[in-house]
């Protein structure tokens, strides 16, 4: 079908519009193109007739589209540092032990006829229509987020690992590799808080909770008595009352949904499980919600929010609103060093200091580093009197400009409308002008990489553009309680609890965990979360 | 109840029957203890009313005695460096992704009523009735079977890390530390090869398993196709179908019923799922048990034994036997250093060597350094005329030796029937004199803890010896079919594989996982195992 044998023509905003022979594929498509790109070289083979779509991430927008794209019509194969998708709804569950892992988990290789690589895109040759791509073959995947050295700007690729590179030729290209955590540059974020993102973070939340719980309960009074004797030798590392404080002290920093939840079912996990198991620690717990803001979660409405904020306030969860953090460091002592207790620098006049056990950090996005190089990289048009141009970045959010077709922009003033054959960005690496007010959130990913597959198996990019339906918004409270508010109605309390459930369970991909998340609910709710630290 | 102000007197031979009344509990017991020890001073107290029991372990042994033990009797204090007993049958199954890990842990802090330390018992004062304990509290338990340095004899403790020691005194110690994993001191069996022993080795295997066949699957054709132009940059680490052939070799050492069942799940797991997800990797897979025995299984008569062989035979494992290994290192080149690739020396008179991609070590059991340590550790005796003595170790196999009722044995040649009052040794860590013959099988071990915690209920310790009653053995074989012996009858096939599912059940400890487990078998059955990479 498409002929790769053939240097592509410029085809400035003039001609467009016509169809050229050579490129069979975009006679099919019927689009409006406005530049190709000099290729250098025949050096790509396309198996069989179906064109190649190569989708960049496995997120909500990469994973949905290739689920979307019809296998019939296009190759699909998807390069992504992890191999599966994440719901990230129920990763705060996973935190927190009401769900497994793995029921949050859809392994990309079980999309049928989809093929995989599993590796980080450096690079995009967008010449040779090319994705250099560096193989990721460790074993245990940590999250891709917090490795990263602080600034670094490099791949958050484990430290020391360079794992074979290798090329991915495509016809289409969608890029849909997300976004990193945002951490405004404050000091130890990266060294010493959770991010709430991948199944890695999620781990190592409930890993610390319980092992918190554990190193706080593991001297009780009578231990205690019987080294009196050589005081010195064994009470080293002795825990306080006061240290226990701020053991369990458990700080949520960034009053979103992401935050909102994870406190809420932190509180339902202290209170429902490890309440009954450590009851002498209870009294030491505490949760606090840090935020910039004026309030929290800023999506809701005022009534709603107001709800949520008292709701809290009953199950004794602080929030504290128009407060934000300059800096976390291991605590002093054998606080921080024996028992990984942090200290926490408020950014207010005093420089105020708080302890905590573990920080969860949760205050939105930054640009993944690879949309900023590809931004900087120029190609050459052909002809070369069109000279070359790159992708063209949004202003303000920095990420990679799409038209209303979600197709790539290029970076030519002259040429503002100018947008790049066969790439594509969805999800939250994209910005799309005219939409540019869109959140950055799983929703839109979502409807964005339906809408474009959608689009490219009825062969019609360029006709309709995405036009976003809000589905409404959903955060958990904890104690069976959540909020729902969107266009049509809002709701809160027990009916807002079911409609959440309701909707996670249906959105959930396949059926197994169609079939898993219920049972963990029920086995959650009659046995209690599982505590078993490994 | 049991005063402990007072000193405890030295009762020889001659005066063990008679009644100390200083010392309560032993009256109500109604044994006939050799000897008490001197003990320093009072330095612990007993709260309330109940006797002291502390269980150092949390295996078949320790978790199984904790459970039956009284709690209107006793208190029961568990010391464990793992907070879980792990259901050792199926966790060949949790390696494969047959049942989630957590279906196969039960936390001990789950047990109502008993208290948990989670730390390693470094060293017993039975002078003063203490344990000494170093604590853990690492939040990522690696199994404790694989990173001890090799010859090192310590403690295999994560290294670097030395956590808080504490004392744990008792009234009644029960030892129940289980074994170590034996290497016969073969070069890099610790560094390179994998127990199958506790959750965290079952998890390191899943992702192992994973991982080669991802990293084989990834450069296929095509791609090798699009790096021809610079190949030297792009083709490092380019792995030939030799490679491939290599390190999709799974190798078994030891082909007791660990050994086989692995190589069953794992031949299972390859064939069933594996297999429609790299249908194209499946030519390069071999799975070899090797055993330096002249057959596998030898607990199993010659014909189950045959039977096991030709069902494997069929099946595509290879079984070497009267073959033993003489050394693992990382295979040269890429391979080792890229992929983890294996070289393994086979200890034959070409000393011939063969590569792997994973090698699972399971060839039996070794002494664990605290029993060993506690052997060489002598105490007083009272009146100091006495002198002082030691536990007594079995000359053979080098375990603490026990009289028929589990009590330890002291090493006093001059009265080798002398038995220190209120130890017991039970499991794996034991070898009772006249039952020595006994198998070091969770089925023993559990018979053991709850023979001695019926005994210590009814105050009967020292009237009816240990009987071991034989309940056969099974081995999953894979494809759905088992082999089961016993006394009493002898099965195969399918009708063995409904018994051994069916046992499995039954025993299986709490009622969440007689849920879990068969509702795992049901979703793996239905949907495939899980095989996402985390």
């Amino acid at each position: 079908m498409a002929s790769h044998g053939t240097s592509l023509a410029l085809r400035p905003v003039a001609r467009a519009a016509s169809r050229i022979p050579c490129h069979l594929s975009r006679q099919h498509l019927g689009l409006v193109r406005r530049y190709s790109i000099a290729t250098a070289s025949n050096n790509k083979k396309t198996s069989g007739q179906k064109e190649r779509v190569v989708i960049l991430g496995s997120g909500w927008a990469g994973y949905a589209f290739a689920n979307t794209l019809d296998p019939a019509k296009y190759e699909r194969i998807v390069v992504s540092p992890r191999s599966y998708f994440v719901f990230t709804p129920l990763l705060a569950s996973t935190a927190v032990g009401t769900l497994e892992f793995r029921s949050v988990l859809e392994p990309v290789r079980r999309l049928p006829g989809v093929k995989f690589y599993q590796g980080w895109a450096d690079d995009i040759d967008f010449a040779r229509k090319t994705v250099r791509a560096e193989a990721n073959t460790a074993d245990d995947l940590a999250s891709k987020t917090i490795v990263l050295p602080a600034g670094s700007g490099n791949y958050p690729k484990p430290p020391g690992s360079k794992g074979e590179t290798f090329d991915v030729p495509y016809d289409k290209l969608v890029i849909a590799c997300g976004s990193y955590s945002q951490t405004f540059g404050v000091d130890g974020v990266r060294e010493h808080a959770h991010f709430l993102r991948d199944i890695g973070d999620s781990r190592r939340i409930r890993l610390r909770v319980l092992s918190l719980f554990e190193q706080c309960a593991h001297q009780d009074a009578e231990l205690a008595d019987t080294t009196t004797q050589d005081a010195g030798a064994h009470r080293a590392g002795h825990l306080t009352d006061e240290d226990r404080r701020s053991l369990l002290h458990f700080a949520v920093v960034g009053g979103g949904p992401t935050g909102i939840e994870f406190a809420a079912e932190l509180h339902d996990l202290i209170h429902d499980d490890l309440a009954r198991i450590y009851p002498e620690l209870i009294q030491f717990v505490r949760i606090t919600v840090y935020d910039i803001a004026p309030k929290v979660l800023p999506m809701f409405d005022q009534a709603l929010s107001k709800y949520a904020t008292d709701h809290f306030a009953r199950q004794g969860i602080h929030v504290r609103t128009k407060t934000s953090l300059s800096g976390i460091r291991l605590a002093q002592g054998d606080l921080g060093r024996e028992h990984g207790g942090l200290t926490l620098t408020l950014a207010d006049s005093n420089s105020s200091e708080i302890l905590a056990g573990l920080v969860v950090w949760s205050t939105g996005l930054m640009p993944n580093p690879l949309i900023s190089r590809l931004a900087t990289k120029s190609f050459p048009l052909s002809p070369p009197s069109s000279g070359s141009s790159s992708l063209a970045l949004d202003g303000k959010s920095h990420l990679l400009l799409t038209d209303p077709h979600l197709r790539a922009r290029l970076n030519r003033p002259s040429d503002p409308n100018a947008t790049l054959d066969d790439v594509f960005v969805i999800g939250d690496c994209a910005i799309m002008e005219s939409q540019s007010h869109l959140p950055k959130t799983a929703q839109v990913a979502s409807q964005q990489a339906v809408y474009l597959a959608k689009q490219l198996n009825a062969r019609a990019v360029g006709k309709k553009p995405f036009k976003f339906r809000n589905w409404g918004t959903l955060t958990y409270l904890g104690g069976w309680k959540a909020i729902h508010q969107s266009s049509a109605d809002e709701l809160k309390g027990w009916v807002a609890w079911i409609v959440w459930r309701g909707a996670y369970l249906t959105k959930s991909m396949s059926v197994r965990n169609k079939i898993m998340v219920p049972f963990y609910w029920l086995t959650s709710w009659l046995f209690g979360r599982d505590i078993s630290r490994f």
